[in-house]
């Protein structure tokens, strides 16, 4: 019987084996990719400086960060926090060690992040992210905003069985209309009614056009402009169309078509498409901006995402660190894939071979029989308790593909049987 | 120029990228071994219920676990802390899930953990440990000790050069000599100065003994004792010969025998050791301990241990629990391999081919290029600077084993060259 409360914390992430398999594979699968597209992996400390936190928290996120202390009497001074994200520790990482890394420098972060939100279904407190970021110092040409994509791409292609589509779009190019439109002062607003679009009926949307005082025009101007989306074809022609004579505008919607274009190049046609309804809620973002998507489970949402970021580090030091980077959610994701049937849910058995010793007097040579079966690449356990052989066989059972049994005869003759338990088989072991 | 101190804060690991894929890959190398031998990965939150955490701390370690809150108002009621080992999450675990599993439950848990340690060299605040565990429900046999030594053992080899040795001892042997000369209110003190014999000159442990009022005939014995290590011929040969007529020593010394010979039976002569000396500091074991050493640098102590506990969750649940365990400290053991240069220095550049356009033109057709090659399974970066050829050259050597040009004549020709930086030498690209 239970004598405490054994439930791990609300919000965070406690899964059992056969889930943790599949979530650890899914995790190796996105580094590798990673790894492959060039970028490093760092590692930087969980628990970092609270003024190096606070330096870019600000608003909810400020509220969200875990401080730590030892006793209560300290807690006051706490001057250590832990990360809320892995760009904030990236920044003084670059900055710490710039004189040893090389630029542009590519660098992926794969680990937990904390932040004390309120617990409800899906968020967490204490979350996997999968972050690549491209680092340049003083420059950093536009190419490299679709190498972040494309591997991004490369990264979901190997765990979801369901295609995934690149929503991008560039932030210079809604900042020109709403300049060209003479509607600066209500910049911050139509930026958030858009990245609220599309969770909203469309009358929803309008309406909060109107009480921010857009006129029928600009309303319509803003819808039309808000739903174009599709080819490289499509939308750079009908961009160009609207004739705006505005230079943010123009360089938003070139860089938007360097973008798509070497994608297409790329080979990754119909993985991507452009979208204006795409800004992202961060001012963060200064350029290029993208989420992924699901086509074909579009109540999931949003699966991952990032951007182009002016300056990395403003905060931290006078050098010009400008730098693109997108993320991977990877325990809201595995949660949601799971909640919607999208991971196999029959997790294989972890253990290819359970060697079963008859009596403890078999024990050492069962240890030898696991360690040459280890040495072909094989998972293998073996039982050692000292029950009765049918408990051995039914825990066998339980947690492996196959079993041998070991006895005194199996020794002397050397002939060794492996039962194959799904399927109830017999056959010779090969060694 | 730097506006705000970027360092890490201290007790914490932070790496260059080349120093991070050496401790990555000793991680997996780790990882695998664990995995190979038929443990279970599984993942705990860092943040747990304080009263799970402190249910177990007690002492020194109590002082120094981390507290999290959000703000100061809220640190008083925190009720959330930060684990400062594996083994209190999964007792916690065990005890949430123990319906799911199958006894006995072998686990393992690489990850970090933290302890608010006055920061000093070599010790960690937030450190990396490579867990290993066997839970048994009601009971567990002596023969998963020696399972847990061997796959130590196993994968210390994959990423040490030099020799380890498993030095392995029975805490009940000890307790048994301790109760057979009647000393056992002096039992805590006497385990204490065992513990730390090694240490001090001999002539300090004999003050030590003789401070707690051990006779000169008692000391001798005690040193005698202590001195007793090597094979098992040996050591239970001499541990026989010393005739005590205790049932707790004559346990020990059985069980010490049966992993020993365990052990043996399963190839690993020469790796281990019995060795009186061993007590471990924790009156957490209750039989079998162990600690590695590497005897060609005993300068640097004990490089992992672990042992035996009688009940892992006695706190949590009435169920019985019994276990073995051991552990690899990680970020302590990468520190002094490193300081002691038995880390190959010279880490490998991380990247196999770097593409490199002539001009953005060909930006398309290298990313193509480079998308094949790492379909056959090479790390691949394409330069996406719009610098001078020479600039992307010096760039490409500082980060890549191998360069390959791609310009105007090459896309047309389809006759691409590879660099080897290391050597100079060019040679036609095979895809």
């Amino acid at each position: 019987m239970k004598k405490i409360n054994t439930s791990p914390i609300s919000g965070t992430q406690e899964l059992l084996p056969g889930a943790q398999a599949i979530f650890d594979s899914i995790k190796a699968k996105i580094s590798e990719v990673y790894h492959a597209h060039g970028f490093i992996r760092i590692e930087t400390p969980i628990i970092d400086r609270a003024e190096i936190l606070f330096a870019k928290a600000g608003g909810d996120t400020e509220k969200q960060v875990y401080r730590v202390f030892k006793t209560a009497e300290t807690a006051e001074k706490a001057d250590e926090a832990l990360r809320f994200d892995h760009t904030v520790p990236l920044a003084r990482y670059v900055v710490e060690h710039e004189n040893d890394l090389s630029f542009p420098f590519k660098a992926t972060q794969i680990g937990r992040n904390f932040r004390g939100e309120r617990a409800q279904k899906g968020r967490y407190r204490e979350f996997y992210q999968c972050d690549i970021d491209i680092i340049g110092r003083n420059s950093l040409p536009i190419s490299y905003d679709a190498d972040i994509i494309s591997t991004l791409l490369d990264a979901y292609g190997t765990f979801l069985e369901t295609p995934v589509v690149a929503r991008i779009n560039n932030r210079k190019i809604l900042s020109g209309l709403i300049s060209a439109l003479g509607l600066v002062e209500k910049s911050a607003d139509i930026f958030d009614i858009i990245d609220h679009a599309e969770k909203v009926p469309l009358e929803a949307t309008k309406e909060r056009f109107e009480n921010i005082g857009l006129s029928e025009n600009e309303i319509n101007k803003m819808v039309a402009f808000t739903n174009l989306h599709g080819s490289r074809d499509v939308v750079i022609g009908n961009l160009s169309k609207l004739d705006l004579n505005n230079e943010t505008f123009t360089e938003g919607v070139n860089e938007l078509d360097q973008v798509l274009k070497l994608l297409e190049a790329e080979g990754y046609a119909g993985k991507y498409e452009a979208d204006m309804k795409i800004v992202r809620g961060l001012d963060y973002y200064t350029g290029t901006v993208f989420e992924f998507n699901l086509p074909e489970h579009k109540e999931i949402g949003s699966v991952g995402g990032g951007g182009r970021y002016e300056n990395l580090a403003g905060n931290f030091t006078d050098q010009f660190l400008p730098g693109v980077g997108g993320s991977i959610g990877l325990t809201r994701l595995f949660y949601v894939l799971n909640e919607n049937g999208l991971l196999k849910s029959d997790a294989e058995k972890l253990i290819d071979y359970e060697i079963i010793p008859v009596s403890e007097n078999e024990n050492g040579y069962a240890m030898g029989l696991a360690k040459k079966l280890r040495e072909k690449g094989f998972v293998v356990d073996v039982v050692l308790t000292d029950k009765k052989l049918g408990d051995k066989m039914t825990y066998a059972a339980k947690i492996a593909k196959n079993g041998v049994v070991v006895g005194e005869t199996e020794i002397v003759t050397g002939n060794l049987k492996v039962k194959n338990f799904a399927t109830g088989e017999t056959s010779d072991l090969i060694i």
